[in-house]
């Protein structure tokens, strides 16, 4: 159990950090934190693959959202075996109040990331904030 | 996209021979298809650690289900990272009338699993029919 709680405190820090980079929009450093072929999910059916596609994923979200998007996590639930762990996450967007208007996207979402530890770090290999729902696409 | 359906295509194939022997009972070859130190989530709060484990609460759910139960899948997802993928599956349970009437659990759920390739053969680490649900409990 202890164990399983310092692989959460981990993740946690590293989630949260990834938060404050995309908020400062640092995302040279934030993809530092995804695995070379990491995979996230842009929209559904949209997907970028690798720290440089994804680095330029993150850019032209934090434009559609007016360059105003504040990720928040709220409920986890975090899924450990060995050195592979799937993260439920309840996510809020936050962004400026015309950027919510003019999204099609919920900005409530429970989110699924897989974070597998490479080299000793926690690195997240997949990012699909929007859950099970895509199954609804 | 070609290795992408290949994988797909293998993880299917997998997923199928595992419903097959939930169905069949033949928990020693099923727990063969997950990693040493995969996860089940067995119900909300009650998670199963390794093969051993993951055997004893496959032999429970289907004393639970009436020896009747049949899992199938329908909508599914692929989000692939290299060696690892988490599948998003739209799940229906089949049981006998009896057991459906006398579970608490739902018989239709969004589930989440986490496959990654060891020695060349796709295994299951993580095992979460309850999807993005664990959240609300």
């Amino acid at each position: 159990m202890q164990e399983q709680n310092q692989t959460e405190r981990e993740i946690k820090q590293i989630i949260d950090t990834c938060d404050r980079l995309i908020q400062a929009e640092k995302f040279d450093e934030l993809v530092e934190f995804y695995t070379e072929d990491a995979v996230l999910v842009v929209k559904p059916g949209m997907e970028a693959h690798g720290r440089e596609q994804i680095k330029q994923a993150f850019i032209k979200i934090a434009a559609y959202f007016d360059n105003s998007i504040k990720p928040i996590e709220g409920e986890m639930v975090y899924l450990i075996a060995g050195d592979t762990v799937l993260v439920l996450a309840q996510t809020f967007l936050e962004a400026s109040e015309a950027a919510v208007e003019n999204s099609e996207f919920s900005m409530e979402r429970r989110a699924t990331y897989v974070f597998k530890q490479v080299d000793g770090r926690w690195l997240c290999a997949i990012d699909n904030s929007y859950g099970t729902t895509l199954l609804e696409n």
